[in-house]
């Protein structure tokens, strides 16, 4: 659930269907990306997910289509996650895209944080409906007057729902594909236990599941942590969070929340159950939702000049096959070797294709499956197969290295192994070389117009927060709280805080965010 | 894709949350069905949808929860159809749920079809939208724009993409769960092909496809056939549909569709393409769909007066293991054999669970587990251990065997896969003795007061299915055609339209839909 506030980042989304003529022009001609990522990194952004064909604009503003490119991605992880809270009960269910006013507005917090974005529909075919409908921005209040129908007794304990579907948050600040869109996807547990230990148990357990999704799947290092209390779900508890951060603007990035909403719904939606003492109780419960904002996440880690760079775990196709024919030279055996080539890469598991189109050259060919970041890239010509080798060529490094065919299945599968392996510990550099501590406010204003990933002391009081947004905002957005790290350094007796000179009471992360 | 017309059925959707007083007492006491499925069966289908956990009533009419009773259904279906439509090269993506004004009205045959019941938004938060933004009851106009842009030559065909979402559909007639409801969920497949004979060839590999949900997946038999003119998709060339048939209410019902759009929209949203000989064509398009509402047919055709009956191969659960404890025996050691049992299950890949509650009696388990439609019981008591035994009892009919522990497995294997069986054949043959051959109006009457499958010689001309539905009409809704189906008895030379006295050109299904 993306807290939605804070600066955008990242290209706008106002083109017309397809985003205008100069990427009209790129598509025919695949010449290579026109900015660069450290350049111009809002339009970097836009370029890669537009020209590596995992994002079309939309005649909407902030809503984005997605392309194969992208929901196989999406659907990798899909595939992990949901097996992964199978095994933790988590049970399928699908709630109502709308929600009534009445309803949604049950929780006075809750709907503060979110009434300014909701979209209503007011009617149908001519008719004006009798009401207003919300459409779900997250379903805490389509969901919970069902919990109280539904739990009776402790035997009724634990409840665990998830459901994978759309909601829509019709947000006006710099729509950004992936990142902040009107409508996007995503799967939301809902979950009621007896006691909060348990409750407390489930939202860690979650949040190491979406550590895996970053770290594991996508390749980018993120911080658990646990949310300011202005920053935290509103109506919850506490949420905690993971947080990766975007070196080249300095901006942070929630990557996904687990919350735990204590009893606060449960006493609006009066969700009680009887214990095995006779007496009735109100539940615990959590909330937790991770969406199609981490591929957004993925692509600003990766990418470089040469377009979008996969992780090989979530590649749609991992290793790409190219002929390269002279001439002179029979053609037909050479894509004959390479149509083997996939098929033994296929049957090792390994997801493999070729591009045998003939009116385009090898040259070309390569740039453009560079543009869409496939881990690995073929050649096969007369000189390897005389050979009996094959050139492998990595898109992360550029390193190229010539393979026994014998060899092949094995060295792919180690390559594609040290490509997962070397993104991950590229970004983690990357990242942790962005890490500034700072203990004064003039450190951090440096910091801060450094692009750093700031940890600071801080007091935990939230007119302090409140204030340091008030002292940065501008252009480029004020910076806030992004988590307090579950990692915590020392903090010496007698450390204040940085921007109250009050004494310390934890180690926050600070900066911008998107 | 629902044609969304005629008289509904089932029971009505207006309980508040949750449905009423009535279900709520029988939630708690779960004493067995109110209505029988003969008697009442609007009220008969609502009980047994709800009492089975598969749906509860929404405070939106028209729009139900979908519980992980009937989720893991859907979550079966989906499995099969996605892997297969991969096999065909359909890929996933995933559109915006919202539509333009000026797009959704490009294609007016489309448009007329479905502007009465389109959801508008107008609002968002407390602004009004410059214009009105329709939610997609269908995604034809959201998509054919982006297949004009991608599509340029020949090499850009066959696009075929695929989506896995919601839809929603403002009806007022008769809402019902799974059968006509508001919002409901579904695929669309929408691809463009160079030529008309591609196109063709895959509306029938498609439609194959949902013959084998209906038929293979649920036990329900249908009818592959053709739509008529009248009740085709609104702006496409041919429908072809599987149509299933409701004994009880005579009502036939639209199990899925797979259209064939020919070039229309590719005239209104000008999607060409260079043919190899460099001049421009139209493409051929089709769209196909099927949704939960495939999970309605299923209950409907199968279910009876203790509840639900789940064919094996879609059950969430298929065997159900009970203890049956006695006075004075070892409880424990039965219900270790019952876990045994269990994991024995399992580890075969059966879906098996066990139900040790101890504040229910094995008779109210009975029962329970009944109304949830699990296929298979297991029962073990004393006597069963001692004999090395488990008695076995069907859902579908009653029947009960002991069966030696030794071959549990494989003896469960094989009723599970005769359950399956005869809960097609069960099916077929009610369906089969409803179907009436009719030659003239007056038998024509008769059978459509009878509640029959009507199979009449007709002429093909829109004008007289239109003065059968005027002359029909009444409470219940107007007959209509349901299809033509592919498989055509001789019509002898001579043969009239049983409603014009026209010569006839083909036998079509008649009759009541929902």
């Amino acid at each position: 659930m993306s807290s939605g506030k804070g600066g955008g980042g990242g290209g706008g989304g106002k083109g017309g269907a397809g985003g205008g003529k100069k990427k009209e022009v790129k598509k025919e001609t695949k010449l290579g990306m026109a900015y660069k990522k450290d350049d111009n990194f809002g339009e970097w952004y836009s370029e890669v997910v537009v020209n590596s064909e995992m994002i079309e604009y939309y005649d909407i503003s902030g809503c984005y289509i997605l392309r194969p490119w992208a929901m196989e991605i999406w659907e990798f992880l899909k595939e992990f996650f949901d097996a992964e809270i199978k095994k933790l009960k988590l049970k399928p269910y699908y709630f109502p895209l709308f929600v009534t006013e009445n309803v949604l507005q049950k929780e006075k917090d809750h709907i503060e944080g979110f009434a300014p974005e909701v979209a209503w529909v007011t009617k149908s075919g001519k008719s004006d409906l009798e009401a207003p409908i919300a459409i779900r921005p997250t379903s805490e209040t389509v969901m919970y007057p069902y919990f109280s129908k539904w739990i009776r007794s402790h035997r009724d304990l634990p409840l665990r729902c998830n459901q994978w579907c759309n909601v829509v948050r019709w947000e006006f600040s710099n729509p950004t594909p992936f990142i902040r869109s009107r409508e996007f996807l995503w799967q939301e547990g809902h979950t009621a236990f007896a006691t909060k230990e348990e409750a407390d148990e489930e939202v860690l357990q979650i949040l190491e599941l979406y550590r895996k999704i970053y770290e594991e799947f996508l390749a980018v290092p993120v911080s658990k942590g646990r949310k300011s209390e202005m920053e935290k779900f509103a109506g919850g508890l506490y949420t905690t969070s993971v947080e990766a951060f975007i070196p080249n603007t300095g901006r942070g990035v929630q990557g996904a929340t687990s919350h735990c909403l204590g009893q606060n719904f449960a006493k609006m939606f009066d969700i009680t159950f009887e214990n095995d003492k006779g007496s009735r109780s109100m539940v615990w419960q959590n909330s937790w939702a991770y969406t199609t904002r981490s591929i957004g996440v993925m692509v600003m880690t990766h990418g470089d000049d040469k377009g979008l760079v996969l992780p090989p775990r979530v590649a749609p196709l991992q290793v790409i096959v190219i002929p390269v024919p002279y001439k002179d030279v029979d053609t037909t055996a050479i894509v004959n070797e390479c149509k083997k080539t996939v098929e033994t890469l296929e049957k090792a598991g390994i997801r493999a294709d070729l591009d045998t189109r003939e009116n385009y050259s090898p040259g070309w060919k390569y740039s453009h499956w560079e543009m869409k970041g496939v881990p690995l890239r073929i050649e096969i010509g007369p000189k390897d197969m005389a050979n009996n080798q094959a050139r492998v060529v990595r898109r992360d490094n550029g390193a190229k290295a010539d393979i026994p065919t014998a060899d092949l299945v094995e060295k792919v599968n180690g390559l594609l192994d040290e490509v997962q392996k070397n993104l991950f510990e590229t970004a983690k550099q990357k990242r942790d070389a962005c890490l500034k501590v700072v203990n004064t406010w003039d450190e951090f204003i440096v910091a801060l117009n450094d692009k750093k990933l700031i940890l600071a002391p801080w007091c935990d009081e939230e007119e302090v927060e409140k204030d340091v947004k008030a002292r940065t905002k501008g252009d480029l957005g004020a910076a806030k709280t992004l988590c307090t790290p579950f990692e915590q350094p020392d903090l010496p007796e007698g450390t204040t805080c940085f921007a109250s000179g009050k004494p310390a009471k934890k180690w926050s992360f600070w900066g911008r965010s998107y």
